[in-house]
């Protein structure tokens, strides 16, 4: 049986091909590179009733996935995360039928160990044995994590004022930790100069070709959880983007195996923070590319990239979906995160609930209709993030008594 | 179709029964409750092939839990939490089929949402509109957020000592919190009091007879996961040790249900920490009760619990299935949690942690064979204890490069 109908990378720009069993990044061209697949064998032999008998985690969908042997695949049991109705912020903002889709509940916490599990799974069957990345904090926790599980050395440099939760899981995994004073910009040029001088594989955003592949099971499980039949609006907080990419490219193999019917795409939404929405400047301007955005700051660490990699085939996921850009203020998202666990009891991240208030602004304004059926990605988990929340409890002795005021 | 086939409650010491409707805490007699459930009945409609249609949360065994109303489960999709084999640490330990159970992979990050989820839903049920918990964090965490979902007041109190991450999330949840200068025995007798003084429903341990109910779950899908060919041997750090009972009583109902084979029930072990190991010293003793463990003190704080109300339904499934109780050290146990991290890519919480170095301990002595499957429970995520892992790593300026020694 074969495991994967992986067969080629090409490149999205000039049209160059590549192997998948050799070590590839960029094109010679300089854009990413996709992955593609032989869907006409994939259809023979793969369809949705299969995956009734399959564990629940992103591995269910190895046809689609670029490892080749199972005996190189590194997991943990990550994905197929749930997807929650969230009814009472959902009538606080006039979406009833309004979910979450907790990536959260996923090994290291946040939505990147999907890409990290399929990455470094292929990373080892080409041979990788030690990889260099920039990162803002999750992404590096998720990949050193997933390549001590491989076996395979990492050297992770990310911002001082990245989650600090996230630099103790690279120091767990025993990577090579740097911290840098500036930001993830700052790092990438520090990881491409590690990569010359020492020969590694540089596993930056969109740099290697099969991160995305492992995003793109998020879109397949929401049209799995939705039973084929995909819900009308998908918002995704936006930094480098690989999600909503990998979700896009998801929808469009769904389409062509035929599991989803293609001519009602869910409407893709990028979120950003006012403090850094290259992407949204871009969409509003027509642009195909985005410029860097100039003194990125936002609290929603994990969205503050000032230049994505991927920016055009972003803005083109958008425009063929019909989809948007938008835009949210960090004392907005943080309000809504409290609003969110207060009614819902989940604790989001705050890149989650940024596409929480997008939500809620794009109601505000119609273009999400009230009938619509709308996903939000949280894409980590709420406890990454001590700071969002202040505590001042009383502090009692062992003798005290609780005398008043204790119901708020 | 029958949601539940709950039948009423029962007094494990005097026998004395109590129904299902209204709500209960201990019995007359100062004896936790247990629920029963009309197995005859469930038998002729509940069998597994079902399952294969149902999602991967908890709710999938729906007909052996005590909620009668699918209207009243307050769910975020808690429950199906990965068995990830543990290759390396297993050939490290000599235990070629060591798994773990991941429940750091559940909402608020610890196993003490089982519990929650059962027992807020249960709680919603019964009509209880505020509740109030001594707790060491986690389990205040999971309830005062399912609470928050379920529209009930919570009041929690818990020591000052217990990870900070939980009172955050407390907060985030909107409780009412308290901290004690002192141990969980002491917000255990705050707690009491508040109960009395304002009529509140008590959620402590045991002291409503539902979160047992959540706990349960572990086994069943323990059981399930390893396709009811029960594994041999089963380790669970044990605090109030709600979790091992609740394993303990799948087994059985499983078995009542002819779902497994009841001659081999996999043995249970009670992990402790040296420094408060109460059920370990009466089980060496042969005694059917615990004794206060004096001076309690441990970094594994889930499992710093000096009396626990259950501590004879703990022996007791121990003795029942040839298990046994065993402490371990602090300092081998946060050893054995970086062992974990960098060989396995996973990182676990202190209490996980320790039931590891248990195992390594049992395979030493020999109580473990080599050729038994053995599954350790990780009750949390490793993301809810920063203070495991310290980092010193060097910070580098945006122009600077990375020039030596950089691999270790």
């Amino acid at each position: 049986m074969t495991y994967s109908y992986v067969s080629h990378l090409y490149c999205p720009k000039c049209n160059n091909t590549y192997n998948v069993v050799e070590k590839n990044q960029l094109c010679s061209c300089g854009s990413p590179l996709l992955v593609s697949y032989n869907m006409e064998e994939m259809k023979k032999v793969f369809y949705p009733e299969l995956l009734r008998e399959r564990e629940p985690n992103l591995w269910r969908y190895h046809e689609m996935l670029p490892v080749q042997s199972i005996e190189n695949v590194v997991s943990m049991g990550e994905g197929m995360t749930p997807m929650v109705l969230m009814s009472s912020l959902g009538e606080d903002m006039d979406i009833p039928n309004l979910y979450m889709k907790d990536e959260g509940l996923i090994p290291t916490g946040s939505f990147k160990s999907r890409g990290a599990a399929v990455g470094v799974s292929k990373a080892k069957e080409v041979g990788v044995e030690e990889l260099a990345m920039p990162t803002n904090g999750n992404a590096g926790a998720a990949w050193s994590l997933y390549s001590a599980r491989a076996r395979i050395k990492s050297t992770i440099v990310m911002p001082t004022d990245a989650p600090e939760i996230t630099r103790k899981e690279c120091v767990a995994a025993g990577a090579n930790l740097y911290l840098v004073d500036g930001l993830i910009g700052d790092a990438g040029k520090i990881v491409a100069q590690a990569v010359k001088d020492y020969d590694l594989f540089d596993a930056s955003t969109l740099k290697e070709p099969y991160r995305i592949e492992g995003k793109k099971t998020m879109g397949l499980e929401i049209a799995e959880q939705f039973g084929w039949e995909l819900p009308d609006v998908i918002l995704y907080p936006t930094g480098g983007g690989v999600g909503l990419i990998g979700i896009f490219k998801a929808l469009q193999e769904l389409k062509e195996l035929g599991w989803i019917n293609g001519e009602k795409m869910p409407r893709l939404v990028a979120v950003q923070s006012d403090g850094c929405a290259p992407i949204v400047k871009a969409w509003q301007e027509g642009k195909t590319n985005a410029e860097p955005w100039q003194d990125a700051s936002t609290i929603a660490f994990g969205i503050n990239v000032s230049k994505a990699i991927g920016d055009f085939l972003i803005l083109d996921a958008i425009r063929q979906t019909d989809g948007c850009a938008i835009s949210v203020s960090d004392e907005m998202l943080l309000d809504e995160l409290r609003t969110i666990s207060t009614k819902e009891g989940t604790f989001v991240c705050p890149e989650g609930a940024a596409a929480f208030v997008a939500a809620r602004k794009l109601r505000e304004s119609k273009w999400i209709k009230q009938d619509e059926r709308v996903v939000v990605l949280n894409t980590g988990a709420g406890i990454k993030y001590p700071n969002t929340v202040e505590v001042d409890a009383p502090i009692l002795q062992p003798k005290d008594r609780i005398v008043k005021d204790y119901v708020k």
